[in-house]
C-alpha cells in the first residue's frame, strides 16, 4: 500500500543490496516513518522481540529472512550447523506464542536439510516465496471481501461506513492486511468508503490503522473504543470488519480485547459483522472458543501508562495512581452466533463448522 | 470519603475563615492532591470553567458558593444589583449545559430577592444547605443501593465484583458520589467487595475513580474500556453500577460514552446492570432517549491526545497522525430494556415509566 504516494510493503529485500533486508520500525509510527536495515539474524531477532515489527504474518516473514541472514553469515564466517541451530532457536524464542514464527523457521530449516550449493541463495528465494505467499493470501481476502462492500454501496447513497478495531492492516502482514484488504480493494476500485478507526487501548494500534489509511488516501475518522456502539445506534456504521488472532473451526473468534463488545452492538443494531482471516488463523483442534482459547495477560504497565509523541519524541506518561492495580487481557472471544461471516483467501463462509469445513475440506480430518 | 485517612468532601468552607471556600483542584488528580482557595466569584467561575471541579452536582454547589462570594464582595466593595446580576451571569455561563448550575444560581438569586440584613450570611447558610442537600441525596442512594450488594454477597463466597464506568464518585458530587455510594456503604459495612474501574477514554475519569477508591481503601483494579465484556463472559463481574447524566421518565439512560456497550455485555451474560441517580437527573419531558436526548460532541483533541504524568508534571502527548480526523461524542444512550434498575435517593425502581412515576408521583403531571 502507499506511503507518501509510493507503494510499500512492511518488509522487503534492499533493492541495491540483497544482503540487507529492510523493515519499517513501527515503534515510531504513526508519528515518524523510519526504515531499518537488518544485516544479521540478531538484527531480525531484536526487531521481532522489541516489536519493531508486529502481527503474526509479518513476524513469520521476518523470521524467515532472519534465517536467510543466518545462512549468509554462516557462509561468510564459516559457522557450523550447531551455530545455525542456535540462531533458529534465538529467532523462535523472540515471541513464544506466535504460531507463524515457528512455522516459517521450520520451512527454512527444511530447506537447509536438503543441503546443496548456494544454500543462502536458495534461502533468499524461499524467504521471498513466504513473503509473496502472505501478500497473496491477503490480496485474495480483499478480492473476496470487496464484494460485500460493493453490495452495500449499490444499495445506499454516500460512502459505505466500515468500523474496524485494532490494526489488522498491511503493517501486520506483508501487504494489504486482512481486515483492511477489502477496504483497500474497495478504495482502489473507486467505491466510496469511510472507515471508523477505533483507538484500541491499551496499545493504540488504531494509530497504525489511521496512519495506513491516511497514507493510502482512504477517508477515515478516529474514535475511542467507547464510541462504536453509539455510532451503530445512529445508523452511522454499515458493516464491521475485524481481524482474528485465532478462530475455532466452529467459528468462535479470538481477536484484540474489545472486539466482543462491538460484535454485541452490531448484533443489537442489525449490522453485519465480518471477520477477515487467512487459513493459518484457524485452529482445527478447538470446538469452544470461550472455554478453550487461552487469553494472554500482558503487563499492567500497558494499561497504566501510554506512549505518545511530545516535543518530537516518543514519551510515556502515567495515567493512574501508582498504587492502583491494573489487569491487561490481550484478547477476547466473540462467539460465532455474533459473527455474520468469515472472509478468507478462499471465499466467504458462515461462522459455523459446516460452512468452514466446506471451504477447507482437507482439514476436516483434524477437526 | 477519606483521603490519606482523613474524611474529605470535594468542596467545603475554610474551617478558620468562612470568607474562603476550598475545593480540590481535580486537574492534578490522580497524581497530586491540591487544595485550592476560592476568594471571589471570579475564582469560582474559573474553577468551574477550567474544570478544577467537574460533575453536575459539584458544579451546582460551587456556583452557589460563588454567589455567596459575590455577595461578600458586594458588601465589602459597595457594588450594586447590576454588578451582582453580572456575576450571576458569569457563573451561569461557565458550563452552559449543566442544569444544576442554573438551578443553584437561581436559588441564590431567590434568596437575594428576599432582601434583609446580613444577606451574605444568609447566602452562606443557603450554599451550605445546597451542599448538605446534595450529600444527603448521595448518602440515601448508597443506603438504598447497598442492599443489592448485600444480597449478592449473601449468595457467594469471596468479594462481590462490581464494574463501574467513568467517575460517578464523590469527586463529581459533594460526598459519597452516585454510582460509588452503594460501593462505599458496602465497604464501610464490611461487605467484601472489589471494583473493576474502567479507564473511560477519552478523558480517563477512571483515574479519578481509582484514586477515590484507593484513598478510601476499597479494593479495585483498573481496566481499559475494552475489557469489561471479557470479564463478564468469564463470571468475573457480579453487577454493574454506573451514573447518569440524564434519564428519561421511561428509563432510557444517557451516560458517559461506552456505557451502552457494557449494558449490552451485562445483558448478554445475565448480569444485573444498575444506574444510580438523584431525582435531578430525570428529564420529565423526554419519552425516547435514543431519539430525543441531544449528545454533546466535544473537541477531537481529547481523542487525539491524552494527558498524563511525566517527570513530575501533567504532560500532553499526541496519539494519532496529525492529518487523521477524529470525532468525540461525550455520551451514549442505554435503552431502558438493558437496565435492571434505577437506584435513587427514594429507593430502587425498574427502568420504566410506571415504576419511575410510582417513586416520583409529583412529577407525573409533567411526564
Amino acid at each position: 500500500m502507499k506511503v507518501n504516494g509510493i507503494p510499500r510493503q512492511s518488509i522487503w529485500v534492499h533493492p541495491q543490496n540483497p544482503e540487507i533486508i529492510q523493515i519499517i520500525d513501527q515503534r515510531q509510527l504513526p508519528h515518524e516513518f523510519v526504515v531499518e536495515d537488518l544485516r544479521t539474524p540478531e538484527d531480525a531477532a531484536v526487531a521481532i522481540r522489541e516489536m519493531h515489527v508486529r502481527g503474526a504474518p509479518l513476524i513469520g516473514v521476518t523470521a524467515a529472512y532472519g534465517m536467510y541472514l543466518a545462512l549468509l553469515q554462516m557462509s561468510r564466517e564459516g559457522r557450523n550447523a550447531a551455530w545455525l541451530a542456535s540462531q533458529a532457536k534465538m529467532l523462535g524464542d523472540t515471541r513464544p506464542t506466535a504460531v507463524n514464527l515457528q512455522w516459517a523457521i521450520e520451512r527454512m530449516l527444511d530447506l537447509v536439510a536438503t543441503g546443496g550449493p548456494n544454500l543462502s541463495q536458495m534461502a533468499l528465494q524461499k524467504a521471498i516465496e513466504i513473503e509473496r505467499e502472505d501478500a497473496g493470501f491477503c490480496k485474495s481476502i480483499g478480492e473476496n471481501g470487496v464484494k460485500l462492500i460493493a453490495e452495500i454501496a449499490a444499495r445506499k447513497d454516500g460512502p459505505v461506513n466500515i468500523l474496524t478495531h485494532c490494526n489488522a492492516g498491511w503493517l501486520a502482514t506483508v501487504d494489504w492486511g486482512t481486515a483492511t484488504s477489502p477496504i483497500y480493494h474497495a478504495y482502489d476500485a473507486g467505491i466510496p468508503i469511510h472507515v471508523w478507526v477505533e483507538e484500541t487501548r491499551p496499545r493504540n494500534q488504531g494509530g497504525l490503522t489511521a496512519w495506513e489509511l491516511g497514507q493510502h488516501g482512504v477517508p477515515h475518522t478516529v474514535i475511542v473504543d467507547n464510541t462504536g456502539g453509539h455510532l451503530m445506534q445512529h445508523g452511522m456504521v454499515d458493516m464491521c470488519i475485524v481481524g482474528s488472532d485465532r478462530t475455532t473451526y466452529t467459528g468462535d473468534v479470538a481477536n484484540k480485547i474489545g472486539t466482543y463488545l462491538k460484535a454485541l452492538a452490531a448484533h443489537d443494531n442489525g449490522i453485519p459483522f465480518y471477520v477477515a482471516l487467512p487459513f493459518s488463523t484457524f485452529d482445527w483442534t478447538l470446538r469452544d472458543g470461550l472455554k478453550e482459547i487461552p487469553i494472554e495477560t500482558r503487563t499492567p504497565d500497558e494499561v497504566k501508562q501510554i506512549r505518545g509523541w511530545a516535543d518530537g519524541k516518543m514519551t510515556t506518561v502515567d495515567l493512574f495512581p501508582a498504587s492502583s492495580p491494573a489487569v491487561n487481557y490481550g484478547f477476547d472471544v466473540t462467539p460465532a452466533r455474533l459473527v455474520t461471516g468469515l472472509i478468507t483467501e478462499r471465499g466467504i463462509c458462515e461462522a459455523n463448522e459446516r460452512s468452514i469445513l466446506n471451504l477447507y475440506p482437507e482439514y476436516a480430518p483434524f477437526a
